[in-house]
């Protein structure tokens, strides 16, 4: 990892008892206030995936939005949104995943993907992997070509990925 | 207004009755999924504001994070969130602000501004400015140099722009 990247990883800052006693919360709000560091990384991960042939980024709501548009941008693709339930006002498929208590829901519209589509899923983090999966159950109703999965940041301890499909290329920038 | 402009705003989707019967919501989903659309509003709006030395852009949760994220990016500037409550870890500056029924808060972080800054504040919608007057009334705790506002969308006869205050510069790329 170069200068300019370790120094982008630095400016996460670590928040104790967010949102409640006994986590330690990323905040990525004191690396995207910074220019030099919200360019360091988008670039980086448009490097990335810039000869993937990415038709469509879809973003996971709401932090996933932030780079998400800036990636479709680059990337010479649309850009997509994952909302939660009553915010998307077309058809929607729906997918309900589950919490540590009861259930989340995440919705997309009907007509924001073909089957002609190469898709880079992206969100800030990945934890447990909940969110994520059910991303990709919603994405997998277009039979899209392909999908790659990105995150700014990956909690290697939580094994999130562990509960996603394995064909798909998951990349994370930064692992804790 | 050239052929590309218009084109990206005949784009933008009108869905009746959402969030609730008698509205006509305007749905930019279908502009933002097609990547022609996408730069050429992005485009527009940066060139708009390329040389007024833009040094954070402050989006609003959640669809003004989508081309918010890429204008920091774009304008060399950094990105600073306005949330709902509960959402951001650090201290915040928080303002409460009337809705038809009841009311609604908004937060930013105490650390995202200084009074150096020269802010670029966007959303996607100026409807009747409710959000848009208390995301300024945040901005100006922190004696920045000087705030621009930004709509991708103005609803021109909810005159939501007679309730900011007159002292800012506001500029929106689609009239409805």
């Amino acid at each position: 990892m170069n200068e300019n990247m370790e120094s982008a990883k630095q400016s996460i800052r670590d928040v104790l008892d967010f949102p409640k006693k006994g986590i330690v919360f990323k905040d990525i709000t004191t690396l995207l206030k910074e220019h030099k560091h919200l360019a360091t990384v988008a670039d980086h991960i448009y490097d990335y995936y810039k000869d993937k042939g990415i038709t469509k980024v879809v973003g996971l709501e709401s932090r996933g939005f932030i780079l998400g548009g800036l990636f479709a941008y680059k990337l010479d693709a649309g850009f997509v949104p994952i909302r939660k339930p009553g915010k998307l006002p077309y058809g929607v498929f729906s997918e309900k995943y589950t919490l540590e208590y009861g259930f989340d829901e995440i919705q997309i519209h009907k007509d924001a993907l073909n089957n002609e589509d190469i898709v880079l899923l992206h969100d800030d983090l990945l934890a447990t992997g909940g969110t994520a999966a059910a991303s990709i159950d919603l994405i997998n109703n277009f039979n899209v070509q392909e999908t790659y999965v990105n995150f700014l940041i990956e909690l290697d301890f939580l094994n999130g990925r562990d509960r996603l499909p394995q064909n798909h290329e998951i990349y994370s920038l930064f692992h804790f």
